[in-house]
């Protein structure tokens, strides 16, 4: 069971690890970060407990610590208990979710382990927004996305607005750096992946023939203003689009991902 | 032409259209509000000029201004030219897309002209997030759907932030208070409309086989929170979900329907 400790000490250097949570730690994987995870409300701070990054401590109000008590019964860490007021001063802004935990990273698979069991895969490039990478997480775990691959010029999954916006999928869905770029594409087609590059581009094919095809799929999305590099784009097996009405602009990244991801999914389903 | 009016003055009442715009005007639709339509940024202006809302007043920055020169030459209203500093302290914030449109109100279609010249529309209970109803509506004009029409608890979708997070498509894709609620959702049967409640319920039918069914469709979409309530659920002729992996939360609503949009887009193409 967790060890339920009770603090109203604002500088309680037992709580450093939830510090100005607004300003620190940006970028956690970079040097210099701490390299924490912090999930935060008890719908995320519930799928870190389950998940294999091991926990440090949980940091709430009364209520919220109560809510958790049947996750913490095997949770061998401190769950500190203070008001609301300390936990805005610790952390640096109100937060309305009233709970935080946070873990230590945990061994991740690479891109070939991940590519060894997977039908289908994100490979992402320049997705460097935050709530971006939350968002098609999310819905990579809800649409049957098997593990999702990086790129150059990729927002870090762990950094805590990025879990937060995944609904903590960022901690389940397996994800892992593909170097060197774009020619780590080559590992994916070799495991026996189709590379479909997702683009606006009129001459592509549409999403719906290129899922009927079957077969495992790796789908390759870039960011929202520029796009895929050309580079990326040359890469790919197969272009594909999303049908759309003519003079609107495409799609966010997240859901033009979730529209593939879903129809993908619908192919074999 | 627009007239191209110079300003440093801040406290210059012929800009008070955008004045403080972070605090006042939430609603602007409701009594006491101002009814004014305010877009943000090229693109979005561009959209606003193009639109059936009738343009009273620019604010910009030279750069700005200059950019939109064409879309402006039909139209007979200041364009105000002032520096980023004056800009952001007559609109309470700094604001780095550097220009506004204000526009009235137009006249909207009612619920029944929007059905009357309609294949598809999206009909939502309770979407009262701002970012949610315009995401949903550039998600929409995306995907071809006809017309988009609210039931009780809906945010306004010409709200400043509602305008912006749909890229101006709240300005095109026509929408329409349907009342009463729910029971209004006959008037849509009544104008030929199969309504289709999307739901994560287990014993709903898929997507995919409601939108093979073919015909004219009406999503019925509730909040991402409780989602649709017992009485929307029941007036729907029938009940739709989107395959889902176990254990995961449901989508954004808004992504959703991009989901929804899609599958019954294509459907018919």
């Amino acid at each position: 069971m967790a060890q339920i400790v009770r603090t109203e000490d604002e500088g309680d250097p037992r709580l450093d690890d939830f510090r100005d949570l607004s300003t620190a730690d940006r970028r956690p994987d970079r040097p210099g970060g701490r390299g924490l995870v912090i999930a935060e409300g008890t719908v995320v701070v519930r799928r870190l407990l389950a998940s294999a990054y091991p926990p440090r401590a949980l940091l709430g109000v009364e209520r919220r610590i109560d809510e958790l008590a049947p996750d913490l019964a095997d949770v061998p860490v401190p769950a500190y208990v203070t008001s609301a007021e300390v936990m805005a001063e610790v952390v640096g802004f109100h937060l309305n979710r009233g709970v935080l935990a946070v873990a230590d990273r945990a061994p991740q698979p690479d891109a070939d382990e991940i590519l060894a069991r997977s039908r289908v895969v994100a490979v992402l490039e320049g997705v460097g927004d935050h709530e971006n990478i939350g968002a098609l997480f999310r819905n990579a775990a809800a649409l049957g996305v098997d593990g999702v691959l990086l790129g150059a010029g990729c927002a870090d999954p762990l950094y805590r607005r990025s879990v937060r916006v995944s609904m903590g999928n960022v901690l389940r869905v397996p994800f892992a750096a593909l170097t060197p770029w774009p020619s780590g594409l080559e590992r994916v087609r070799a495991a026996g992946f189709r590379v479909a590059a997702l683009t606006p581009r009129a001459d592509a094919r549409t999403l719906r023939e290129v899922a009927a095809d079957g077969g495992r799929t790796a789908l390759l999305l870039g960011s929202e203003g520029p796009g895929l590099t050309a580079e990326a784009l040359d890469s790919a097996d197969v272009a594909v689009r999303i049908p759309m009405s003519e003079g609107v602009d495409s799609l966010n990244v997240a859901t033009a991902a979730a529209v593939a991801f879903y129809e993908l999914a619908a192919a074999v389903n």
